[in-house]
């Protein structure tokens, strides 16, 4: 199991502790105590790790799962396989909210780092600092890189060599390659919109995935993009984002995309390479957009779309069909 | 009447006062030394005030003023009470505008709040602070909040206890409830888009309204908040607001409302509760948008919406109309 | 020549020079010692500078460019005044990119400028200074203007008198007249979202332009304006640019227009006076947009529009027209 750089897992606990918390009635768990250390998605969690299933979506993930413990419902437990455990019930995603904040208490909301302090110009030979950085401990910044005034680098970022990062940039539960540039204002690495709606009082959903930013690549003024909720969210080589785009929790953005102004990006979209995204476009969420995709300006995308289409309105069609429905 | 909390009346002024002001030459008028306090809306206005009527849809108010003076028009002076006084001129907002700014002359731009210090850490005992945070005077902030490194509290604004404000967050003219959720560079209670358009130099309007946000709502980071022109900007209890969103001057929305990443509104559109509005979704402006409404993401929203609807599209339509005219 | 106020020419630089770094093999030109000044488009270009002409477009400034080198194609090389040396490439913009950072090497990302400081309260005698305000080398503030806390003016900026600057700002690049107000969370006269696309690494187009703003004119909060990347981007007087607005490199805005929350601007598109564009709508790059034009809240702008148009629609269309189809 990768050790998550930026939370840590308040684990282990055991199988009784968890179903106590979820408020369950079966004896045989209530009284079970294996022992769980970390809290991961089907595909990647350990013989340790306790993981959840809520749709036939991940029938695949589950099949091959390692985890010996599993959340989920009376209708998918089937599919689970026979040695591990099931924690059956009615909201899977209601019960992950509360057990992912059992392991990890600090990931729900964006809370204060309180290990900030004015960059150490000893520690970081190599680096130019603007005026009035902040840096978190355990912070990793490569040589010949610069962070503009203002910017806050929370505790445990990585970022590699040659980068230039703006003023008024914050960065938090992020992982960024060398030669990356990131314009003034951008937040990035934040808590994304993910939370079990109550009417009372909504649960924030625990993020405690990171943001990778692989080399080359530039993001645009005053961007915002979230980190993973479980998983993260990556924006590949050579990737242009342009000023004000919103990117959320999940998404996966292949290489040498580029995306213009103001698009914006719901949750869990996945994207090829050489993908290109005019201004203000939407994508909704958990769609798989391929590579060398075209999509017009302005267009709200809310099917998969294949390699090498051509696509605009909305919601985004064939992009002949669009200019010939016009005439 | 509220005092306000954030802008001084500088009145009484007399109604002679007033109409030199507008440059208008009723005889009897100029000589009317009747003192006035403060200025408002119909339905707010004390016998001191003076008030404003502009259109027929506030009829209704009209007849229950208490106001002892109106800016109005020849056409619709007939439908105030006979006891109030009436001004009259061509241009209501106009007038509005330049005698909002002889009451409140420090409304009309956001001008720097020269009353802000690093915080006291000894006047907020249970809160915790980033790093150069500034806070203006006559500040309340509740215990076990958190205002994060950068941000900015201006003079007056009150902050429930158990808030978590992020970094890079500016608020002024807001009053927050408890267990709100700020991320990081929201600004929040910034004057508002509006002015009376001239050729030479357009007048902006005073906006000497508050931004009102009720317990549990969560801000995602980077939205605007207009505070109210005159009257509220309101955020209902438990209504959730994701990244880049714009809400302009008098919305009021409603509780348990999600709104997904990169919406818009225009000013004094009304909300019910629950309504779920999808990424990059618009609202025009002065709206009636019921309760249980959905509104799918991208869709421009130009007429009132009853209860329990689904819309979308541009303009937004049934959403079964919507999706029937696809195929 | 007017001199750069932001970027200074490293030049001169010889045709040989030139030719050598786009690895070209003309044997003649990679002799020619003929001294370059700086690089211009070819409307403004002087003798000793060199221009580029990479589209018919531009035929009409091409007769009458006072440049005597020229990079362009084979096609176009006949448009050109016969005393103009001509540098034949494949892909102008590809070479104009190499060239201009060899001008202007620190012009295609937003470096870290080096010399900003605390504010001197001596040297800005009857300017207001929020906290942390930094400013750069050179920068000139006209009297009674107000910079708010944690903004910086980086070096070379000027600043009419009687402004009104919020927090958080970023000025670069930029010149401001008098009594402009820009709001809190603004990055103004940043590099804009330009560059060479390539598999392997994208080149970053050197922007060496400025972003002027015209007296009297309000930018709401978080606005993003890009600088010009050659030439200059411009903001019209008396006009009023709503929240959260993103107005992309080269864009020039006439006198007296209202831009509402939420738009969005590509590149180079040109505005008269007077125009009215709704929330969320989106104009194309290179367009040519009439005065008087009123564009609605949403719409997407793909063609010119002439004078006294109102459009409506994605994509905008006759407003009339628009409506009818609805029916």
């Amino acid at each position: 199991m990768t050790k998550n750089r930026f939370f840590q897992s308040q684990g282990p606990f055991t199988i009784s502790d968890i179903v106590k918390k979820l408020g369950l009635k079966d004896e045989k768990l209530i009284n079970d105590d294996f022992k769980i250390k970390d809290i991961q998605n089907l595909n990647i969690a350990e013989a340790s790790d306790i993981t959840f299933f809520n749709s036939q979506k991940y029938k695949k993930d589950v099949e091959k799962t390692k985890a010996k413990v599993c959340i989920t419902t009376n209708k998918l437990e089937k599919y689970l396989p026979k040695n591990c455990k099931k924690i059956i019930v009615k909201e899977v995603l209601y019960a992950l909210a509360l057990v992912s904040k059992m392991f990890y208490p600090k990931a729900d909301i964006d809370y204060l780092d309180l290990d900030v302090e004015n960059a150490d110009l000893k520690k970081y030979k190599n680096v130019k600092f603007g005026k009035n950085v902040l840096v978190g401990k355990n912070v990793e910044i490569g040589e010949n890189s610069t962070i503009g005034n203002n910017s806050i680098i929370e505790s445990n970022v990585k970022i590699g060599k040659n980068c230039v990062v703006g003023s008024d940039v914050t960065l938090k539960c992020c992982e960024i390659n060398e030669s990356v540039r990131i314009q003034d204002g951008c937040k990035l690495g934040i808590k994304g919109f993910g939370f079990i709606p109550l009417q009372s009082q909504n649960i924030p959903m625990p993020h405690i995935g990171s943001l990778l930013i692989m080399k080359n690549v530039e993001i645009g003024s005053c961007c915002t993009i979230d980190r993973g909720s479980m998983g993260n969210t990556i924006i590949g080589e050579n990737t242009y984002v342009d000023n004000q785009v919103h990117i959320a929790h999940n998404v996966i953005i292949g290489k040498n995309c580029i995306i213009a102004g103001q698009v914006g990006f719901a949750g869990s979209s996945k994207l090829g390479d050489n993908v290109r995204i005019g201004g203000q476009a939407g994508i909704s969420g958990h769609l798989s957009i391929g590579s060398n995709v075209s999509i017009g300006g302005g267009s709200g995308v809310v099917k998969n779309i294949p390699d090498n289409s051509k696509v605009m309105g909305y919601p985004a069609t064939d992009m002949k069909d669009f200019l010939k429905k016009l005439t």
